[in-house]
C-alpha cells in the first residue's frame, strides 16, 4: 500500500497555509514530498496554535506525511543544495511546489537552467506578483461586508483562510496536470496561482460578478440565512442550536413534515398565491417560513428535534464547539477511517487526519509530520547521492542540519 | 493552444457547487468535460442568483468550458445513454466526476461492469454516505461559534461554501491522481470524498484539533483579529475601512514605520518587558497594538493611509463591495489575464474568469458555459458514434434534448 501517487517526487519550498497544504495533499496520496526549510525553521515554524512549550500544532498539521530537510538558505552552498534537490533527475521528479519568490534563486528561469523540463507550481499574492494575503484578498472581494447579522454596522472577517486553502489545492492540481502533460510532451511548465485570482474566479463561479454586472445588485447581508434557498439557525426550547436547510423541494417537504407545520405552510402559500416550489421561492419566503418554524422550535426540545429530523431525513447539523465535536461526533474520531491517533513528536498523541480522498485500497493511513530536519541526512544521501563523509561535513559546518 | 489536459475526457453528473467546480477546474485546463443533466435541467439549473428573466448566473458560473448533454434520466433509455458516455472507450476517457448517488445506476459497482478500469471521483456528504451540506457541516465543525464580534450572542454562518469549494478541487485532484495511476497500472479506482471529511481534515491541518486535544483550549471568538499574528480592520479618519496584517516581524516593522508609531511600540515593548518579535508576540499584544494604530487611523485620511502603506509595502487590503471591486480594482477586470468579457447566452456580456492556474502558453482564454443540451447531438455522434437518424429518433421521443 503506497498511495495513488507512489513514485512521484515533489520538492516543496513553502511557509504558512497554501503551499504546505498543496504539498500535503500530494504527500497524503503517496507522493514523496520533501519540504526544505531554513535551519531553525521557516516563518511558519512557530505559528499558533502552539503547545504549552511552544511546538506548533499548525506546522504539525500542515506537513503530515512529508520528509523534512533543513538547510542554511542564507549560504550559497545551502541554496545550491536546495536547487540540486528541486532539479534532481528522474522522470517522476523535477517538480517544485512553492510560495518562495519568483525572482532570485527560486525563480523559474534560474532553476530551469539546471533542468529544462522542470515543473514549478507557485502561489503568489496578486497576478502581477505583488504581495497579498488571504485576509487582505478577502476584504477586497466583498465577503466581510455581507457576513454577519443584518444590523451589524461593521465588517466580519472569516476565521477560515478559504483562499489559502483553495490556492493550495489548486497548486496540487497544477502539479498533477503539468506532470500529465510532461509525460506526453517532455515539456516542463512554470505555473503561477495568484491568491487574488483564486478568490476572483470563485466570486465569478458563484454568480456574484454577474449579480452586479448584469442585475445591478450588490448583495446585502442576509444574516444567517443561506442565500438562494432555505436555511438558517434555530434555537430549540431547551437552548440547543441547529442549522436547518432545504435546498430542494423534496428537502423542504421533509422539513415541513418533520416539524408538522404543513397547515401553516399551506396557509402561507395561500397568502402568497403560489406554491413554494423552487429554491428561489423558498428564499423569497424565508422570513415567513422561519417564523413558522421558530414557533415549533420554541416548543420542542433538542432531543425531539433530532428525532423528528432524522426520522424525516431533514438536512440539518448541530452547532457545536470543536470540543463538543471531538467528544460526541463519531465523524471526528477513529471510527472514521479518515482519522487515527498518531504520536506526533514533541506534541504527543494527536487525532490525525489522512487524505480526505478515500481511494479504497490505496488509502494511506494517517501519518505524522516530520521533525524539522528529520530527513536531512537521508535526503542528501538518497536524492543527491552524497557520501556519509560529505554529509558529515555539511552538518558540521551548519550548511545542513538534522532534527 | 489546447490546455495542459488536452485529450482527457471526463463525464460529469452533478449539481450545485462541489462537483461542478471540480469538473470546471479540469475543463478550464483543457479537458473535455461533458456534463449530463436531466432534460429541463438538474436541481441547480435555476439556482440563485438569477437574471430578471430567471437565467441562473450561478449555473453559468460553475459550468464554464464544459459541453452539455440533456437526457431523460427517468427513462431507462436515457440512463443507458449516460452510462454509455461514462464508460465509453479510450485511454484518456472513462472518468466520472459526480455527486450522484452511490447506489443504483450511477454506483461504481454497476458502472464498472461496463468498463473495468473506470475512474470515479464522487463527492458524498458524510463518510458513511449519509447526506450533509456545506452549511450543516460548517455548523458541526465549530467555525460559526468563533466567527463575528466577540460580544455577539449567536452564531455567524459563512457566506462562502468553503467545504463545497474545497471538495470540488479535491475531486479534481482525485481524477488526476487516479488517471496517473491508471496510466501506470491499468487499474481504475472508486474514489470518494466526504464533505465532512474535507472540513475535518482542514480543522486538523490548521491545528484546531490539537488545540482542544493537547492544549485543552476551545478557541474563543477573537472578533476581526487574525488568529496567531497581527491583523484587524481599521477605519480611517474619513470613514474608509482597511484590513491590515503583519504575519512576520518584517511586515510588522514596515507597518510600524508606515504609521510612524515606532515610539509608541517601543514604549509598549518596554511595558511588556520583551520585544515584539514573533507572530505569537504580535497576537498576544494585539489589543495594545491596535489601540496605538487606531489613534493614527483616526487622524489619517484614506488616501494618506494608502500612500503610507504602499510606500512601506504594508500588507493591507481595502474592504469593498463587489460593485466597488468591479468599478475600481484592476484585478477584477480585463487588465487581469484571468478575465475576459464573454457573451453568455441568455445572460449577455459577462466578466468571465478562466482557470486561476496560469499555465503560461497553455493558458486557455476564459470560455462561457454551454446552454443546457447545447452539445447533445454532437456528443451522441462523436462519443457514442450514433447516426444522425438515430439521434433524431432520440430527440423526437424526448430521450435526449438539444438546447
Amino acid at each position: 500500500m503506497a498511495g495513488l501517487l507512489a513514485g512521484m517526487r515533489v520538492v516543496e519550498g513553502s511557509a504558512f497555509v497554501a503551499a504546505p497544504l498543496g504539498g500535503m495533499t500530494l504527500a497524503q496520496l503517496g507522493a514523496d514530498v520533501i519540504r526544505f526549510d531554513p535551519v531553525g525553521g521557516g516563518l511558519d515554524y512557530g505559528r499558533w496554535p502552539v503547545t504549552s512549550d511552544g511546538h506548533s500544532l499548525y506546522w504539525a498539521g500542515l506537513n503530515k506525511g512529508k520528509r523534512s530537510i533543513a538547510l542554511d538558505l542564507r549560504s550559497e552552498e545551502g541554496r545550491d543544495l536546495a536547487v540540486a534537490l528541486i532539479t534532481a533527475p528522474g522522470d517522476e521528479a523535477g517538480m517544485f511546489l512553492t510560495n518562495y519568490p519568483e525572482d532570485g534563486w527560486t525563480g523559474y528561469e534560474s532553476l530551469r537552467v539546471r533542468r529544462d523540463d522542470l515543473i514549478v507550481s507557485r502561489i503568489v499574492g496578486n497576478p502581477d506578483g505583488t504581495a497579498a494575503l488571504d485576509y487582505t484578498v478577502n476584504a477586497a472581494v466583498g465577503y466581510p461586508i455581507i457576513t454577519g447579522p443584518e444590523d451589524h454596522p461593521g465588517v466580519v472577517n472569516s476565521v477560515l483562510p478559504t483562499w489559502d486553502l483553495m490556492a493550495g489545492l489548486t497548486a496540487a492540481t497544477g502539479i498533477l496536470a503539468a506532470d500529465r502533460h510532461r509525460a506526453r510532451s517532455g515539456e516542463g511548465r512554470n505555473i503561477r496561482i495568484a491568491l487574488a485570482d483564486v478568490a476572483l474566479a470563485t466570486l465569478g463561479a458563484l454568480g456574484q460578478i454577474g449579480e452586479v454586472q448584469v442585475n445591478d445588485v450588490d448583495r446585502p447581508r442576509y444574516g444567517n440565512y443561506l442565500y438562494g434557498a432555505f436555511g438558517r439557525d434555530f434555537v430549540t426550547a431547551d437552548g440547543g442550536r441547529v442549522m436547518v436547510t432545504a435546498i430542494t423541494a423534496g428537502q423542504f417537504r421533509r422539513l415541513v413534515e418533520a416539524a408538522g407545520v404543513g397547515d401553516e405552510i399551506a396557509a402561507l402559500e395561500g397568502r402568497r398565491g403560489t406554491p413554494l416550489r423552487s429554491d428561489g421561492d423558498l428564499f423569497e419566503a424565508r422570513e415567513e417560513i422561519a417564523g413558522i418554524l421558530e414557533r415549533w422550535f420554541s416548543m420542542t426540545g433538542y432531543a425531539e428535534v433530532v428525532r423528528c429530523f432524522d426520522e424525516h431525513r431533514v438536512l440539518w447539523g448541530p452547532y457545536q464547539t470543536v470540543r463538543r465535536l471531538l467528544e460526541s461526533d463519531a465523524r471526528a474520531g477513529t471510527a472514521n477511517p479518515l482519522f487515527a491517533e498518531v504520536d506526533q513528536p514533541d506534541i504527543g498523541s494527536l487525532l490525525t487526519a489522512g487524505s480526505p480522498l478515500d481511494t479504497g485500497r490505496d488509502r494511506l493511513p494517517p501519518r505524522r509530520a516530520p521533525r524539522l530536519g528529520e530527513h536531512t541526512e537521508e535526503v542528501l544521501a538518497e536524492v543527491l547521492g552524497l557520501a556519509p563523509a560529505e554529509i558529515g561535513r555539511l552538518l558540521d559546518r551548519g550548511v545542513a542540519a538534522g532534527a
